[in-house]
């Protein structure tokens, strides 16, 4: 795919060399193509050139060079992003931020944590537990994401229900202008009503404002204790509208998962080695949890549940009595994606609406696929109203899923758009949503927005060609 | 005032007339004058023309007509800013919000309500509470401030320790930006991964980036029971101390207030009809308050806060045992700020620095006071390591508080930041720390804020002369 780019100039190719040492800077193919892909369908962009750069100095230098050639840039963390942001799709420089794998305070006074950007979540949250602390943000990615990714994309995950996406926890960050010049863009406190508020602007900016490198979190006390109850029901409707009636009756769980029939049975095809008992007329399930502090509460919390969901048509609670059974039934559900993945080629959208629109939501997914002519396997964090809804290609022909699914697609963002939900709950837009941005946002809207990325990056070379749709990006050129 | 300021042409005033009617504009002395102050200090700037539209058609109609005739816009909420916000200090055209009374929509079933920016923060909390909803932010201004005020400002208050603040809450905003446009912000979401965040970017922002017309929040289930308790220390640092000595027993405390002991003395003075016994050597209270769905767990918290306060030196602690006694401490507490203003001229600072460095704080604000001949008294939501530091004019000279103070404020932000804090934590920045923000804040920072400032307000008419410093505003002129 080189060929179609302008040729990055040996200069340029010296220097970042110079700035990064010679054993971390790579052009050879097999590289660049292992950094040329991230989880998103089948998608390959590898860059031009890659450098793993060690420090903030040394990110700033590369920066400056890119800045300097007019080269594009692109920031990669773990390379488990779902919207195609860490592509390279113009090429030029990708930036790897692995060596930036470093906790480096954490502050148990302050409940604070400052880490680099390329610690692996979990890692993070792991070597937080071992000191009593909880960074409760978990997305299913987290055994492999990086914490800069998950700023970079606001993530979220199960446990948001309850404590939150990514930018709830970020205090303050330093970051790599597309100058090269470095800022903070914030304070290290828990309130701040100090100038605009350039540290949410860079949450969920995706790369496209600048290079993330130290992060400022908040951490919080571990809840110690929980319950998990698997719950099934007849209908996949009223697993919907169970989900905020558990809000209406003031419990607030950790977390409220919704799975389709499909999106267990495969995750069980998929890991032989969980076993989940699913009775045959069982349509969809939610993996519901309580934390906190005293056990006797979570018990009257699951009784209070228990007796909310007596209004639905379901089977028996099945409740994880040992933490082995808690873990098979979180490691089923973070399997999901991967189970739909290894299926058929499909396309994932992260559609988020207010909770009780749900059920109307899943109702609108099945008719626009029963229109279009796509299967579509639906899970998700119901608690947050975030629904994965995965499109299976399964044995469409190749035109119809070139040219009916995004038909279908577009259908499907007005229909979340008219609930009053959006695009993304936590994947992001990237490439791959990039052009159905205009059903979210009018042309001001998008307009301000990218007033915004002109004036942190004029020359677009910070993650060029995402979030932004074509139109919008073909007036600069 | 209205002399120094470029007259606002006929043809402009009749316009505004003929878009909000006869009876709501305004351009007699005495109602400019009264639009002219909020609760900073003693200072008075009155507009030259003051309109009260009814609804965010008229609004944006009136913004038209500014644009236009290149005239400032200030809009006005419930005139309770601590940083002179509301003050229209180049005269021009305010926008009192008043007419914007109305919640809009309780959505309990997505626990979500759209309300109009002029809803006094208390009847909206009043109200959802009718509906057993909590909306927990809660300024000590809450029974006359306006939730749009609260919005523009990102207003805090004592349970943002446990809820957070105002930002925590926004969901999606309609704002009439400085053109007259209208946009929508983003989605009634709890998640939102779709573009840059304008949310965030206008929460906050005082003003200068829009007028907020339609505010969405998410709201909570309310926590029926709380314990609360006042802590009498011996030595304020202790008290101090004690704050992030809670936090580190896994506590987590809906409410963490600090007083001084001159704080309560005044406030007693100033409110007779509460009652509060205090020992002699007393230096400093904390109030501190937990609450939950269940008593018991909070007995068993209020007790290991007890044990943890044994490591410090204090007289016995006091168990609010009523709701009298209960709302005779909150009254006591929120009365602060209206007890120092009766004593004497003052200026308050909202300093806010991460909690553990609380003492540090203190013991320096004494420290400067002492250097530069001024006294002071300190009380806030400690919880936050969010300090109010009202420094007293007493008998200071006009010449020492005219030279002398701002001295003293500049050492005191310098102390904050090298303490990783900030200047403001809840107040905002408006006309009287604008001056200081080079102290958080570098030339590169500052242009980039004003860079998106420039975007949204080429002429710079939306609240000019606010939060940022003159020199870097002196360069548009």
């Amino acid at each position: 795919m080189h060929a179609t780019f302008k040729e990055i100039p040996q200069q340029a190719i010296d220097l970042l060399q110079e700035a990064v040492g010679q054993s971390f800077l790579f052009t050879d193919t097999a590289t660049l193509q292992d950094y040329g892909h991230d989880e998103t369908e089948n998608l390959q962009y590898p860059p031009q050139v890659l450098v793993k750069p060690a420090n903030t100095a040394q990110v700033a230098a590369c920066v400056k060079i890119a800045h300097n050639f007019d080269l594009p840039v692109v920031t990669i963390g773990g390379r488990t992003g779902l919207s195609g942001g860490a592509l390279s799709i113009h090429g030029g420089i990708a930036i790897a931020m692995e060596r930036f794998n470093q906790i480096l305070n954490i502050d148990e006074k302050n409940l604070q944590v400052t880490t680099q950007p390329g610690v692996i979540t979990q890692v993070l949250r792991d070597t937080l537990a071992t000191h009593n602390l909880s960074y409760p943000v978990d997305p299913s990615s987290q055994g492999s994401c990086f914490i800069g990714g998950n700023v970079a994309e606001n993530s979220g995950g199960a446990r948001a229900v309850k404590y939150g996406v990514t930018s709830d926890y970020v205090l303050n960050l330093e970051v790599v202008l597309p100058d090269g010049s470095i800022i903070w863009t914030g304070a290290n406190t828990l309130k701040n009503a100090t100038g605009y508020n350039l540290t949410q602007l860079m949450v969920g900016s995706e790369g496209t404002l600048g290079i993330i490198t130290t992060i400022v979190l908040k951490v919080v006390p571990v809840n110690p204790h929980n319950i998990l109850m698997l719950v099934p029901f007849y209908r996949a409707s009223q697993a919907c509208e169970a989900v905020s009636a558990i809000f209406r009756a003031g419990i607030v769980p950790s977390a409220l998962e919704f799975m389709e029939r499909d999106a267990i049975d495969w995750t069980l095809k998929f890991m032989p080695e969980v076993q989940v008992p699913v009775q045959e007329k069982i349509q969809a399930h939610l993996l519901i949890e309580v934390d906190g502090t005293h056990q006797d509460v979570l018990f009257a919390e699951a009784e209070k549940i228990a007796e909310v969901l007596e209004a639905f048509e379901l089977d028996e609670i099945l409740f994880a009595d040992t933490e082995d059974q808690k873990n098979a039934l979180w490691k089923m559900r973070r399997a999901v994606a991967e189970a739909v993945k290894a299926n058929s080629v499909y396309k994932e959208e992260d559609t988020v609406v207010p909770r009780y629109e749900l059920p109307k939501l899943l109702a609108g997914v099945k008719a626009i696929g029963s229109k279009y002519g796509f299967q579509s396997v639906c899970y998700g964090h119901a608690g947050d109203g975030n629904l994965h809804i995965n499109i299976i290609k399964g044995n469409m022909t190749e035109e119809a899923w070139q040219t009916q699914v995004p038909l279908g697609i577009k259908e499907l963002f007005e229909l979340t758009v008219s609930l009053k939900g959006t695009l993304s709950g936590e994947h992001g837009i990237g490439l791959v949503q990039k052009n159905y941005m205009p059903i979210a946002f009018s042309d001001l809207q998008l307009r301000l927005m990218w007033g915004i990325k002109q004036l942190f990056d004029p020359k677009n070379i910070m993650n060029p060609g995402k979030i932004f749709p074509d139109y919008i990006t073909d007036i600069q050129k």
